[in-house]
């Protein structure tokens, strides 16, 4: 691998293209939702009422978007500022292009109408390449992933909208986006595949402060997932189930991650990846049937189970992914999104076979899990093969998982030299 | 000290067997609660329009319980996993069980009925724990943390449950959290005193990263307190003026914190811990009467008054406990919520003594305010004897305030060796 | 400058004193708002339940004060401490004087009365002097903070009733807040120039973490700029297009910075101080029009110019103004705020022109720019010969930039050392 990993010219070109057209169609087809709006005194659930009703969950959901996943990738000893900060590029472009995949789904008059909904689905879709994104995270290269980000959020689109002609429910989103996000993500890491690789890379572990950092964003992740799982959910008890059967899945999950983590770990230390990952798979495990009358105890043996799942992927699955299958995946998302999100799919299946949602059939639960595992594994293939032309600048195998090859970094250590200000007024330093 | 620390099977035994036993009684005792939510397009602010109007308010609180008392733990430099880690299994633990404790005092037809305010007081119940944890930090086992969590919780919804049969107004907890917290973890501090521990422990410092990662903690517990006082307030404008107070209560207290140890610390200069800690003062001290028509100037001086005993109580008292009366307090909870909590508690008595809340007795405030450090002292010492026994795997003294007795814990820096691929495609370092 | 930087006395006295004085002014003049909340069951828009659902908004605001201009300058490697805390401090002064100087304007039967529109004006009022603060940052001390605190606060009361006295739409307060607050803190600047330091300064520079810090504050400043833009909007539709219209302006300057970031950089990598910083420009650049009726792609063609814009200035004007114009911008606000803030006023006018508002004049909005720049630079100047003044404890050159100066700073790492117990019980180590 010859070739450059310089980005001046290719990330540009590639960003300011992209926003230029993205304005333009912006132009042509967004507008702002009035409808409901004429009386500002209306306090209906409608309209403006709802908009600000909502508000505080689309808030909740876009602090998971670019703080969630942005720093609990930060985990790496090499990696934050890629970590957190093409996270917040992807997402930033992700959320325009989002508002354009699903709103040309639901054209009014021909146009895209914003409304407080709009932006929380927008939110929604960068979710899925950020999934993806932890999959082939230190391995590629910032024009890598606005590529996939455009391609992964149209063929999301398109799988959401499956979704809901197949009428399966899906609330908190197990199946569209964990599952989605994290088989795009590695089929795409399998075309990817490094040799030289499989045998680790140096920079591939963590420092105790970058530990800390991870938390900071699996915490944000874990306090507004109940949000997240309830955000477009429909008003009233569903709206309210969603949001108690994730704030007690979740808490289940916690304690059987610790106690599983403990259980495999060498001379039982808790590990901090399975604290950082699989606390939280209470919630992607919960999401299919977030909103269906499953009682607490129902959520709670789900993230029950989630949790120890999770755990034990990290442990046992993720080493054996990576040594037979050729699949290198940084962050486990098959732990975190995948396996979970499988899981959600099928006790939504569950859920509908025993009544737990009017009008939910088991079997259109089971096609819209079908559909899209087929679609995410063939989309994040056929992207993988695009991602593996030479030109985009993607980093040679010695310098993966290293901020470096893009980024300006600064010394790790501030200089201990002292200062002085000699005869002149110059500041001086010993060192 | 010779028993081991191994947390493999007692910390999975216990988490595994806590978790089954709380779903099973949630199956039996828990459900929704759907009153008020036939009509989803109702607004009053009963039912589902309460739940939404106030859910901002308990994500607010969810910040503080897992962000706010997690991250303000980790100031010491070797116990940030810890910190961050196992105040989430407190709180993941103690949320459910709280559920359970508090809602067997409120049955309906024999059933708890989750609702959001029953959410805010399971929140609530673990801060309790998390506030004794603060006394005990470094000197336990997670072991020992779940079993006191249980107990912890039980006793202050029975406390809880008594200063609501005097009919005594705490409207932000000054008493029933703080002050009930403090002293329940400081007389679990004495029992488990430590003697080779009296002049201090390498590990006990803080590193410069750890004081920024703490004060993530202290400002959103700062921010949020208006939600944490307000959020079980009756609506209206006893709602609104637990905001406000509190608002410029915790602003006063700033001023005084940042005063106070200018004036007490070598040089003049400020010491971190007084900033982390008794800036939230305010918060604390005007918990009892936010809800109450004292001002804002009322409020601002119980801030005032807060911010100074707190700061004065770290750089004094703390040392005099230590050394005097074997209270070896790892986190000062003392200044920050005891001292702070008594303050609110002799506040509330004053305040309902000249009339500022309509129905309140001093005498039934004072009541509650000695019923609850009784109450604490006594369950504390209790808690206390219980995990003194030998088996529950705590920490010799030369490990205690260290990660990595119970934690997998990365190397702390990264290593500086380049990384170059030779002939055959390997990674290989130079170092 | 041989003067003393010891805080000691000095600190205190001022702190105290203007705390006792807020008090007394408190005490006099300011109540709660208990207008329309005779019924809290009515659910108009008015009253409690206005206080309510602006309340997260609020809560937004307050986390971009206090953690999101607090971290955002933490990116210094020996700063942190200031950084935040004396973030905090001028916060916590600054939300009380607030209160009190914009509410002189606003009297109620001689009452300032105290409701949730107040109090997100008071926290606007801080950030003036938080964005003031970034221009001197590492080169003041806290005393002349809160004097700079007493006297902008004051200044920007009068500038933002001028505006309001023209009529002049400035919703996001593009030029009432962040022009404002820019061109004041670099005429202090200019005052306050320090010849020695214009070389740079070893300690100018970022580490790796604290750069990671930094962008804790740039998230969460640019998560919640939607909420800046629209607290104080109209309901309904103003309200609604002025949080659509930030959260696309902010996306596009996201593109534009990354673009332009890798366009200056040395070999095509991106540089962090552009990420933290310019990714905001959009926020800036919206906010006088964002409640205006521009449509989502003007609002994105703003952000997209303004991402521009402020990258170029962080890479080819910062240093330009400090070599020639003895302007030394310490976090580079007149990229972020400075110029921003002039597009934002200057687009406001063009809006006005084509109508986007009911109301709106352009001679006007140039009218309320004008004055903003004029009063600005005036009050800015005057502040820094008063802060000039040699007996505010200043740092000397050497010691700008340096927590150690006005804070107990620990050692920089833990110490390697391990710990044993001897024969007599005492923990000793081995180093």
């Amino acid at each position: 691998m010859s070739y450059s990993t310089n980005m001046r010219f290719r990330l540009p070109a590639l960003a300011i293209g992209l926003e230029i057209l993205i304005i333009i169609l912006f132009g042509i087809f967004v507008r702002y939702d009035t409808h409901n709006l004429t009386d500002p005194h209306n306090n209906s659930t409608s309209g403006y009422s709802q908009f600000l009703s909502l508000y505080p969950l689309f808030q909740d959901v876009h602090v998971m978007i670019f703080v969630g996943f942005g720093f609990l990738m930060t985990f790496l000893k090499r990696y934050g500022f890629s970590s957190v900060g093409i996270n917040m590029l992807i997402a930033a472009l992700g959320l325009q292009w989002g508002i354009l995949m699903q709103g040309f789904w639901h054209l009014h008059d021909g146009k895209i109408e914003v409304d407080i909904l709009k932006m929380i689905n927008a939110d929604f879709s960068t979710a899925t390449v950020l999934i993806s994104f932890g999959a082939v995270l230190g391995k590629t290269s910032p024009v890598q992933m606005l590529f996939m980000a455009i391609i992964e959020i149209a063929v999301f689109a398109c799988n959401e909208h499956l979704a809901g002609y197949l009428q399966a429910s899906d609330i908190g989103a197990s199946m569209t986006i964990h599952t989605f996000g994290a088989y795009f993500g590695l089929a795409a890491a399998v075309v990817l595949y490094r040799p030289s690789l499989k045998n680790g890379h140096d920079n591939e572990g963590s420092v105790y402060h970058s530990d800390l950092f991870a938390m900071i964003g699996t915490l944000f992740l874990w306090m507004f997932w109940p949000s997240f799982n309830s955000a477009i959910a429909d008003h009233g008890i569903n709206q309210q189930m969603a949001i108690i059967n994730t704030y007690f899945s979740l808490a289940a999950s916690v304690l059987t991650a610790y106690a599983v983590s403990s259980l495999v770990e060498h001379k039982g230390k808790l590990d901090m990846v399975h604290i950082q990952n699989a606390t939280l798979a209470g919630g992607v495990a919960v999401g299919t049937c977030a909103d269906m009358n499953i009682g607490p105890f129902g959520a709670m043996i789900i993230g029950f189970t989630a949790g120890i799942i999770s755990t034990i992927g990290f442990k046992y699955l993720t080493p054996f992914l990576s040594a037979k299958l050729h699949i290198q995946d940084t962050c486990g998302v098959h732990n975190l999104h995948g396996l979970p999100g499988i899981l959600g799919g099928l006790a939504g299946i569950v859920a509908a076979a025993i009544g737990a949602k009017e009008g939910c059939s088991p079997v259109m639960q089971g096609a819209a899990l079908a559909a899209t595992l087929g679609i995410s594994v063939v989309g994040g293939t056929l992207t993988g093969f695009i991602l593996k032309l030479p030109f985009w600048g993607q980093p040679p195998d010695p310098n993966c998982y290293d901020d470096s090859i893009y980024w300006e970094v600064p010394l790790e250590e501030p200089e201990q030299e002292h200062q002085y200000q000699d005869e002149h007024g110059k500041i001086k330093s010993d060192a």
